[in-house]
């Protein structure tokens, strides 16, 4: 379906699954079938927030989100840390060696592959249209990842399994959103790979009818994320995921593919975000 | 202090530091500086069960122990999970980042470095004197710990950090003893490196009186175990422990040193278990 320029490089692909489907047990088996079933060289991130929100509630720690992202002070960090760190990245980890990938767990701070700083004050537009500075707390803002060292783990038959955590350098892990480091990855690996990134996802694509569940959007560009914003077809919370995701073919992703946790293994479904028609 | 015979092959240091020392920031600080100061290849293996409790009663979860050991049922193996695998571990990596050792947290699943199979019911032996068969739970008998791979990495400049979880190859983390996890390392690297074990523990290393905390005994072979063992100088909890040390330094482990946690990284204090005199 997509007209793209030959690369003769290896293929990669780094699949981003969300914490709603990692909490969903049904979900959850079909998606570690579906990335195990990914030919080659792989990456799986995940999220886990739901869950980390139901264990901290179990602990008698309120989760505070602003503009969808969750404040993380130091309790909130340990409940993070633990969740996305042990309870959820573990379990992928024995899950797919089951299936016979050799997957390796690893925050940010293991073999210092992700190095991240403790995100500033940030001006944020909240839900009543107001503009505040927001303290995220212990949130890492991502410097550079060491696709060297990834890549070194691809070589050697490894598929690393990363949980949205990062390290300061200086000693603190920092609660990092999912989708930036499944981007982070899949950009350091781009210098030395053909890279897919597929963010999974509740719907088949990108929508250009909200009410149509199949009215799904083949392909984007740039001139057509701009023709479709104009239009009013794309809006909404829709927009920071595509623009996020032309920011990665702009740094040397070959591709990013919205779909179905389902489709991950099918790369006709979903919505293709690209550099060309 | 020891005699032993001449090992031309590479010196790797295991350290185990078990959930007490973890649990203490200052201790843990103390820990960490004399790990760092360690000269060559270098794993540490860590416990965390203080911390698992507090979190499991947070939780609303009880904690049994049957012998000294955890019973582990599903909610405890969750707490365990994240308590070892990601609060524990991923702290102490992103604090040896900080001082310059490449550290990789890993459990057992994680590139399936050791699996082990559920322990079946056990014979054990009660406060009371009566025996009882006791279900442990999610509780890893170990199978076998991957040499090859700890060696390549620790030949990559890697420095293992090693959670008390291992998985059973069939998708199930289990929870291992930190003892245990420290031995199975230490055996396993000890067909390729002369191997030092070091126990790290709240006193200077076996004492002849329990009362004198300077009566460390230098030296421990099987002969004098037997010796101590007979004249009643050694009993109790020391006993399984000596016993594992011995088992590790008749399975290729040149020498097992049981020392304080201040004093890993100087070789002339503890109690040195080794083969011969």
């Amino acid at each position: 379906m997509n007209k793209e320029m030959t690369d003769n490089r290896e293929k990669v692909t780094v699949v981003k699954v969300g914490g709603a489907v990692v909490e969903d047990p049904e979900q959850l088996a079909e998606l570690l079938d579906n990335f195990s079933a990914i030919e080659g060289k792989k990456v799986l991130v995940h999220g886990g927030g739901r869950r980390a929100t139901k264990v901290a509630s179990q602990l008698g720690i309120e989760s505070h989100m602003v503009g969808g992202r969750r404040i993380t002070d130091e309790q909130m960090l340990s409940v993070v840390t633990m969740v996305y760190g042990g309870l959820v990245n573990k379990n992928l980890v024995a899950r797919l060696q089951a299936k016979g990938v050799n997957a390796l767990g690893l925050t940010g701070a293991d073999m210092d592959v992700i190095r991240s700083h403790k995100r500033p004050l940030k001006s944020v537009k909240m839900d009543d249209g107001t503009t505040q500075m927001v303290d995220f707390g212990y949130v890492g803002d991502v410097d550079y990842a060491d696709g060297a060292r990834f890549a070194s783990l691809l070589d050697s038959g490894i598929t690393p399994v990363v949980a949205p955590l990062t390290h300061d350098g200086e000693g603190n892990m920092l609660n990092t959103n999912a989708d930036t480091m499944a981007s982070t990855v899949a950009k350091a690996l781009a210098e030395r790979y053909d890279v897919t990134l597929i963010f999974s996802f509740e719907k088949k694509g990108v929508l250009s009818n909200p009410d149509d569940d199949d009215s799904v959007i083949p392909v984007i560009t740039r001139a057509l994320y701009n023709k479709y914003v104009g239009d009013g077809t794309i809006s909404g919370g829709m927009m920071p995921k595509i623009e996020n995701a032309l920011e990665a073919v702009e740094s040397g992703v070959k591709r990013v593919i919205i779909t179905l946790a389902a489709a991950i293994s099918d790369d006709t479904q979903g919505t293709t975000i690209q550099i060309n028609e």
